[in-house]
């Protein structure tokens, strides 16, 4: 099981890696399948355990675990039917080349918070299923479709209008319900640091910008932003 | 020099680390006193630089940083007067035991972009000059004058309206404009697990809350829920 530690294995094999009580509860309450189970007598099982079974020591989940402090329960869980397919909302995010683990799963748990069900992310963005991303995200892994596909492509052939989160676009305006799901809509977010690439831009059809009131910072936390926007495009 | 990797001697002297290019460039635009540059040859110094200057080997960088990848500049800088008293724009952002350094730098960020310029924290929020929330504040820690108070007491005597961010508020209707120099106001957000201490709730005279429209998600990161409201008080 040790040998899960390594993040090729977990991908070769299709499965994940899942911490801690709280994210245990999650995953065995969501449809995810749920392959091994190792827990410290510590534990208290909820009623909905499945998957194989094994008590460890404490020494024994220090030598499973990726994390610094273990908690209690280590989980394995296959990837493929993870997030199910929820009736979302009418928006549908779309990432491109997020790569700091922490900023994908806030996106994800933001998503999660604002039923926004399907992420549609470029072949290099960061994997939902990094170990950091399943922490971060709070349980939104189980709950959202995440796809990871060509994405100028596909945001080219997705017949809905694209907003794409750019300095250099038109702030939007406060207007609730713009998006629903009779208007669905895709957002597009770019990278930390270098922002959306020119074959992802060519298919944005609406720029739109966080006007930038303070006239002093930079810019703005790749997850803050999808925020804000996502708050006004359905909030 | 390399004692100043210990917290400890920073705190006691009242000074803080800032390492890389770009925060070293956010530091010598400022006005913030500049202690001490340690810089690899490499390192392109701008006009503005000041302080006592030493030139160091890559290996002598590593020895001073506390960052996994050192690059090029080390500096030490004063605390006090660090973050100037700007023109604020009628926004105060108050924090009630944020902890996650990230969130604390994040925020902070999100501050700036938005012309917040005043921060008022709990004794037992994370230190501002913490290393984590420095480089996560991109510059923000030398344009936002930060201060730790009797958070319960100061809130008491403030005398504006206070908005605390709850998961048993009223929703903020999007209204630009909500909050401007002429009319004031407080946004109190509260510790990433617990929310804001019953003390600190005391002098919330509105209550806020973001729509759970998902109905899935626990929760908000406390950044992003900060974002959130920072952008319908005064976006």
């Amino acid at each position: 099981m040790a040998s899960y530690r390594l993040q090729k294995r977990q991908d070769e094999e299709g499965v994940f890696v899942v911490e801690g009580p709280k994210m245990a509860a999650e995953a065995l309450a969501s449809a995810a399948e749920v392959l091994y189970v190792c827990a410290t007598p510590e534990w208290q099982a909820p009623d909905s355990l499945r998957g194989e079974y094994c008590e460890v020591s404490q020494a024994e989940l220090e030598r499973l675990s990726l994390m610094r402090a273990p908690q209690q329960v280590w989980m394995l869980v296959r990837r493929e039917g993870c997030g199910k397919k929820g009736e979302g909302n009418g928006l549908v995010l779309a990432l491109d080349r997020i790569q700091d683990p922490g900023n994908m799963g806030t996106i994800m748990r933001t998503a999660d918070w604002y039923g926004v069900r399907r992420l549609v992310c470029s072949r290099d963005t960061v994997s939902c299923f990094n170990p950091k991303v399943v922490q971060a995200s709070m349980g939104a892994v189980f709950r959202t479709e995440v796809e990871y596909v060509d994405l100028p492509q596909w945001l080219g052939g997705c017949g809905m209008p694209v907003f794409g989160a750019t300095l250099g676009g038109e702030p939007l305006k406060p207007d609730a319900g713009l998006v629903t799901k009779e208007a669905p809509a895709v957002l597009l977010v770019g990278n930390e640091g270098r922002g959306i690439s020119p074959g992802a831009m060519a298919a944005v059809t609406q720029p739109v910008t966080i006007p930038n009131l303070g006239g002093t910072a930079e810019s703005l936390n790749a997850a803050v932003a999808a925020a804000i926007l996502i708050d006004k495009l359905i909030g």
